[in-house]
């Protein structure tokens, strides 16, 4: 394995990036046409990113140097790769895209993806027996048990036919549980509870809350109750749970939106026909990742391009910014997958890098963030790289025409104008009315949010992040950097129940209540 | 007027922050006591920022050289300090400080005191009439009109007797307004539009829109939406509103949160004495923010730091990380607040600056973070600042012992333990689970979120963004940043409406249908 620092490719990016494009001009209407890739209904362009041809061939040199087709063929097929080499770590296999393979061509592992439809025909049968009981969904769970499914069901509430309710709990903090009891009648409430493990803390305390509330309205939280979780885990108890939907170690809870863990919820709320289109949809990107003809695969380009801003033109953060109040969440999912993936600073060899790795990921839909921060990307002294995302039509597809345009063009325009608008500028002797122009930009774009669209986007940000670390050669599946704070949380616990000292907690704590 | 980069203070931190201090060696108990400021309820603790008694000194220089104190008694009495020399500018003052300076020791501009109250009698007067009829509340706005009342409606809701729902939109997005309308009775609604202009695209077009489906529906729009705008705008018309509330352009969209544009809503909503108490709350924050013994002044001494940070350790982002459910999307408030007020690359004079100005403000509510970016945080290659905000109680008063500690404990513990990991670090040989810690944090924390602290907290975040922007010498009240898209913007809907050529934009809406 070649260090990223030593491939050739990223010298000769290196020497490249001291003297990036002027957008202001090369923006011309034959570049939009230059710089896209096409494929299952997606258009990615990215004419407003500041490289030019020839800086293209060496990030397409890039990936062939560092293997990343291979690579995520090794994951698909399920290769273990989820390791370091000279310490101990996982070894395990990442199985994700396997457990959705089910749409022909598939080269998923074949255990894995076995096990994962016959919980879709467990889900299935489920739903056929109990789905009408429930008026309300409550579906806990924390980080990867969670911002998928939110994300998702925000994204497609608008197809439901059925118009239940679904909250989502994941705060220990006991107000975000009390004031949902507030509004739901729990006799009427189904609850979803997610822990791969069995033992997250923020999950148990949440659930053993709503088992308390449950038995003090004389009812049997078994009937109420279901969980998703490993097999053997505490949860997986069928005396205790109206049932048990499982799901395995070789999926991160980060990369696990599609599995039982959102397929539950997504299907009780809204009908497992949208969850199945989701999975197909995530599916068909799966395999565009592992496309050979680099120019049609859109995560991997997109990685690149990521990895140009970030090691190269040393933009720190990326925003997304959809161009549509449904994907209100997705940026909270992106986030996880980049930095919990990503944010590492060894390689799989154990050698500390010396490069960047993980961008920070934030943002705003548009065109809200416009009238919020965009004033910083304009006018700023820094350059925050943005990923639109853009839709054609609307999801309700109730508009309105008003001076000749409707909202949906609207919107669209908007989204055009603030990409053309970083990216060239505006002289002006009033240096408060200058622009400065060259700030990159790319437009991800499809006809129209759909369950099957939603799923693809979805395995579009899970592809290009795992190439990213490909590339990198850094492991993107385990996250040791969450331990510290989980032990020293413990200590605090610990003199919270008056068993342990923990003199530097406390003197914050004292101070706190002074 | 001395440019920011001259001050002695400037060269001296430059130069001292070549080392900063090893917090791994540093953090001890008594300097947890020594690093901490406190003023009406609340502490700000900052042992775990890079700094020491020198640099925190030289802070409290830099504070004196720009006339910080000075400058934000003159924007609170009312002096116009809305200008850029040299250039065409607003040349207005900036009150939103003395539109609620009701309290006993008022500094604030008389009249616009005066106005401001009339405003308020005038709400009452309103909520006597009319409360009792609506059911259902939707505010439209978008930016500084709605991102201010939707952090306080989320953080407050829990003090509510009237159940009464808040839908708030603002995109442009066809689907935001459709997704509503599906869920409530028009008939048992009241709409709130809020546009300082009366010309804002977004919220004209969402409210022709509300207006058409409630004739629709064989309603009056007459007597079922208040209009919130400027005097003599377009919306200050009340043969087409049930009311009209008055704001003022020496108020700019982002500071107007606890004008009439958080305050009819929430008067609405939550009831009259919750929106009183979050202004006195405000004002108690204003007034801290103009003490002179800087030691107290809580909004001083988090802008030091906060400059300390961005242009001296060169940390380019900032998260605010709540531990609590409630302030779910405060982040989005700050968000504004900083890099619309302070993402500008001019200063007073005119001039460019040379220096970083306005941070990149982004985060997520704790603990769901420690599960989301937090390995980034940890073990990423890049340093963020994070501040976190701690209540000691929680709002609802609900709450359940497990294993000895209750929820609120488990919050609490979490937060103070992620503090002190990201500070100190652990040691490993293997190094992928060693943690380098030294890096930094502040903890501001009060007894419990009220009506009366979340006042205070908002206005907390609205004088650290002022006095960040009179540290620089750099005007915060303006954003001509915007501008440029915008007019992009309605080029390409001339292009959409047949009536003008865009080939740029043509060309990306070519890509984006092919």
């Amino acid at each position: 394995m070649v260090s990223f620092d030593k491939y050739k490719s990223v010298h000769l990016l290196s020497k490249l990036s001291k003297n990036p494009i002027d957008l202001k001009k090369a923006l011309t209407t034959s570049r939009v046409k230059q710089f896209k890739a096409k494929n299952i209904g997606f258009n990615f362009l990215f004419a407003c990113e500041r490289i030019d041809e020839n800086i293209f061939n060496i990030l397409l040199d890039l990936a062939k140097e560092s293997k990343a087709l291979d690579k995520i063929y090794d994951m698909q097929s399920g290769k273990k790769i989820n390791f370091i080499e000279n310490v101990e770590s996982e070894n395990t296999q990442i199985l994700h895209t396997a457990t959705r393979d089910f749409f022909g061509d598939s080269i998923g592992d074949k255990k894995a993806r076995d096990k994962a439809f016959l919980e879709i025909e467990k889900l299935k049968e489920f739903l056929d027996k109990k789905n009408g009981f429930f008026e309300n969904i409550i579906h806990i769970g924390i980080g990867g048990s969670i911002l998928g499914v939110r994300s998702m069901y925000y994204a497609l509430k608008g197809f439901s036919k059925k118009k239940k309710k679904v909250y989502f709990i994941s705060n220990i903090d006991p107000d975000d549980l009390s004031r949902v009891l507030e509004e739901v009648d729990l006799s009427k409430t189904v609850v979803i509870s997610v822990s791969k493990s069995g033992t997250t803390l923020e999950t148990l305390t949440n659930e053993i809350f709503i088992r308390e509330e449950l038995k003090k309205n004389n009812l049997n939280p078994k009937n109420h109750i279901i969980s998703v979780t490993s097999k053997n885990s505490k949860m997986d108890d069928k005396n205790r749970y109206l049932e048990v939907f499982y799901i395995w170690d070789y999926i991160s809870g980060r990369f696990s939106s599609t599995s039982m863990v959102g397929g539950v919820t997504i299907s009780l709320s809204l009908g497992f026909d949208i969850y199945f289109e989701v999975l197909k949809g995530a599916n068909a990107m799966d395999r565009v990742a592992r496309e050979k003809n680099m120019l049609n695969n859109l995560p991997l380009i997109s990685a690149l391009l990521s990895i140009w801003n970030r090691n190269f033109l040393k933009y720190q953060t990326n925003i997304i910014s959809a161009y549509s109040k449904a994907l209100w969440y997705l940026c909270f999912l992106v986030q996880q997958l980049e930095m919990e993936s990503n944010g590492k600073s060894i390689d799989k060899k154990g050698k500390k890098v010396n490069f960047e790795t993980g961008s920070i990921i934030w943002g705003d839909i548009g065109t809200d963030a416009q009238h919020s921060f965009f004033q910083f990307l304009h006018q700023g002294t820094d350059i925050a790289h943005i990923e639109f995302i853009g839709f054609l039509k609307s999801q309700y597809e109730k508009d309105l025409k008003i001076e000749e345009t409707t909202s949906q063009e609207k919107l669209i325009s908007n989204l055009i104008a603030q990409s053309i608008a970083l990216a060239m500028g505006k002289k002006s002797d009033n240096l408060n009315k200058k622009f400065e122009g060259n700030r990159p930009s790319s437009i991800l774009s499809c006809d129209r949010l759909t369950p099957f669209s939603f799923g693809a986007l979805l395995s579009y940000y899970e592809n290009k992040v795992t190439f990213e670390g490909f590339i990198w050669n850094i492991n993107s599946f385990d996250q040791e950097g969450v331990q510290l704070g989980k032990v020293l949380s413990k200590k605090m616990l610990a003199f919270f129940a008056k068993k342990e000292k923990f003199e530097l907690g406390e003197a914050f704590l004292k101070e706190m209540k002074d």
